[in-house]
């Protein structure tokens, strides 16, 4: 059997982030940037007023007081928006807008509370200091300076920032098309009409959310009778649109079987007992004439869903281009005492305890096919192989599964 | 002047969280479920087989073993996706494959690896003990259990849940649409050609992004230029889509005055010195006919970001029903001295020390116009409005803006 360690990593050496290209600005929200982004000019791209006032020379207003104030004749006014215009000329003044581009030769600009606002002619009630009030081109970014490397995930700000240097879009890596199928002669669609016997496709719509907060785009397939040469057909057609295909089957054993039987089909995949508990039956390969990656996830829905996040989650992560996609976890201590199982990671459903903010419980459920548990586990306990039993107060690692932050 | 926790607390009495309605369940991910929901059905719908086997009576296979097997009469054959048929007589057993639904009266299921796999008639080689590999009807969820209760976050295994007990949809609020628009007569569509004195229209993409990230629908309008009568017809256009309206200036005064002035022809609006740096300048109030609630934030973008982050966002997340909408802030030490502005609560651009998990180095940045120092910024520290120097070794409360838990 294979740890669960190698496992990912057999699956993440066959796994290559996807080719980049230009994404616009908002949708490449979450997305990594592939290629160094140097500025294509300075910013701000002119010296900028920032207050309304007058753009001046020191020297011109040195000693310049309410009781004393210095008569400038004022040459030009400049609002915001206009094109940068002249230079300031000893001895005068030039009107100008917070946020307008300042004449040639600005030193200082003086607030308008300290003047008397003159249009011809101005009073400054004030001296100056050099730059005063002045946003100096390229004090916030220099011409073709490296305002973001390769590899950084494209956030509001970073988002702001390369509005600001005037690109539309970015050369980013894609959201990862992600096709879904779930197969099973006893599925129903959510929302279908009840049929004894049958069982509604949870599995489908659940690992699709799970898919799309991931990152990826999802294409949900299915649930799909279990007809090889329909099912087979079905995932051929897919390929076209898929980074990476997710098989995942109902609650009995032979959609499994048949999955199976078209990834023989389709390509090549391996199915592999992995030491970790729920989720042993692993499934992944290749499949079609463009190598699409493929998971083949157990059907049981507890199962499914641990499986997607500790194998499925970090390639989609790896195919965006990100530089960290294990699983994150953090130390917690546990209230109750339970038995894990040997030579298994065991990943333990388990729920936060209210007002203690690293304490968790581990629910007392084993079934893989209990999706209520499922939907009240705050995270999952991550026992190691070699442990038997976790006793009350011992410290773990968890997973969590909701915003750890609002705690 | 107010302080952020009075202005917050005046803004979010004037906030309800929208009228819930029915949404698509992978629509929902992330929304609040408005209603509590109860199964109306249990699960599992019916007894079913864990495993491939044979339905028995307990009695019936007392004793059995492999050298003295007991010979049962197969009278039927139940596959996944069946209707459940008929009883197990005393006896008899009843063929069944994982999955499928159980006959009445089943009292164990003999996995087939403890039988001869016989079609008319099975050998059975092992006793059972009652309910062994049986998933007993409403062992997950009994019928109109409460599985749902409102003010859920719609996470996926929560979509999971809702569509195993048949729900295609579910009452939620749904995502606020946020219209924002930018003004200033300075400014350009970012990747449109540059023209001296203008300046690319950063805030618009970056906020827009902001509020997606945030859980919002967002429509970005603008940049529009300083013409009055034009802004006035374009906000009040976008009326009947927005359940809130943000404007942002540029980088001129200009703009935000023009704002001022439609908002005084729309409706009400207040405008506030609120004791922060940056973000001082707050505008809130309502506008049209169904008092929609506007935002005329500051048109730097470091100010316009922060505010976004300390009054917009807990607004969204109100208006979606979330319990908890104030910003999370967590400790860090300080690497270096810096100096804060008295009497405001400061909120000081910080990256995070690499390898140092809880420290934190404020930026060296005082301009609210340095899109680039925006970019760099990993966290924001809280400076409280009595502190006036920060000390190397402080402990802080800093604000994420990226995800800690990667940190």
């Amino acid at each position: 059997m294979r740890s669960v360690e190698q496992h990912l990593e057999v699956i993440l050496n066959q796994i290559e982030p996807l080719e980049e290209f230009a994404i616009g600005l908002l949708e490449s929200r979450g997305c990594v940037n592939a290629e160094d982004i140097v500025a294509p000019w300075p910013l701000p791209a002119f010296d900028t007023a920032a207050v309304d006032g007058y753009a001046v020379k020191v020297a011109d207003v040195a000693g310049a007081s309410a009781e004393l104030p210095i008569v400038l004749k004022v040459e030009d006014v400049i609002a915001v928006g206009d094109r940068p215009a002249g230079a300031v000329l000893n001895g005068t003044a030039v009107r100008v807008s917070a946020g307008a581009p300042l004449p040639e030769e600005t030193e200082a600009v003086i607030p308008l509370e300290f003047t008397d606002a003159g249009l011809s002619e101005v009073n400054i009630e004030r001296a100056a200091v050099l730059s005063q009030y002045v946003r100096r081109r390229g004090e916030d970014i220099a011409e073709a300076e490296l305002v973001l490397p390769a590899g950084q995930i494209m956030d509001p700000r970073a988002i702001g920032l390369l509005a600001a240097i005037g690109k539309s879009n970015v050369v980013a890596r894609p959201r990862p098309r992600v096709v879904i199928v779930t197969i099973g002669a006893e599925l129903l669609e959510p929302g279908a009409a009840v049929v004894p016997g049958k069982v509604v496709d949870s599995n489908g719509t659940m690992l699709a959310a799970a898919a799309a907060e991931a990152g990826a785009s999802v294409y949900r397939i299915g649930p799909l009778a279990e007809n090889l040469e329909n099912v087979r057909t079905v995932i051929e057609d897919q390929l076209v649109r898929a980074d990476l295909v997710i098989t995942v089957g109902g609650t009995g054993a032979g959609s499994y079987e048949m999955i199976k039987q078209v990834c023989g089909e389709l390509g090549k995949v391996d199915y592999t007992r992995v030491a970790m508990q729920p989720g042993m039956a692993q499934g992944f390969g290749k499949i079609g004439l463009d190598n699409t990656p493929i998971f083949t996830l157990p059907g049981n829905p507890v199962a499914a869903f641990i499986s997607f996040e500790i194998f499925v989650k970090p390639v989609i992560a790896k195919m965006m281009g990100y530089n960290s996609y294990h699983a994150v976890t953090r130390k917690a201590v546990v209230e109750n005492s339970f038995y894990s199982t040997l030579e298994r990671k065991h990943y333990v459903r388990a729920v936060r305890v209210p007002g203690k903010q690293h304490v968790v419980r581990a629910l007392d459920v084993q079934g893989t096919h209990l999706v209520a548990s499922l939907a009240r586990t705050d995270c999952l306990i991550v026992v190691p192989e070699l442990v038997q039993e976790v006793r009350s107060g011992d410290t773990v690692e968890v997973i969590d599964l909701v915003d750890a932050s609002v705690w």
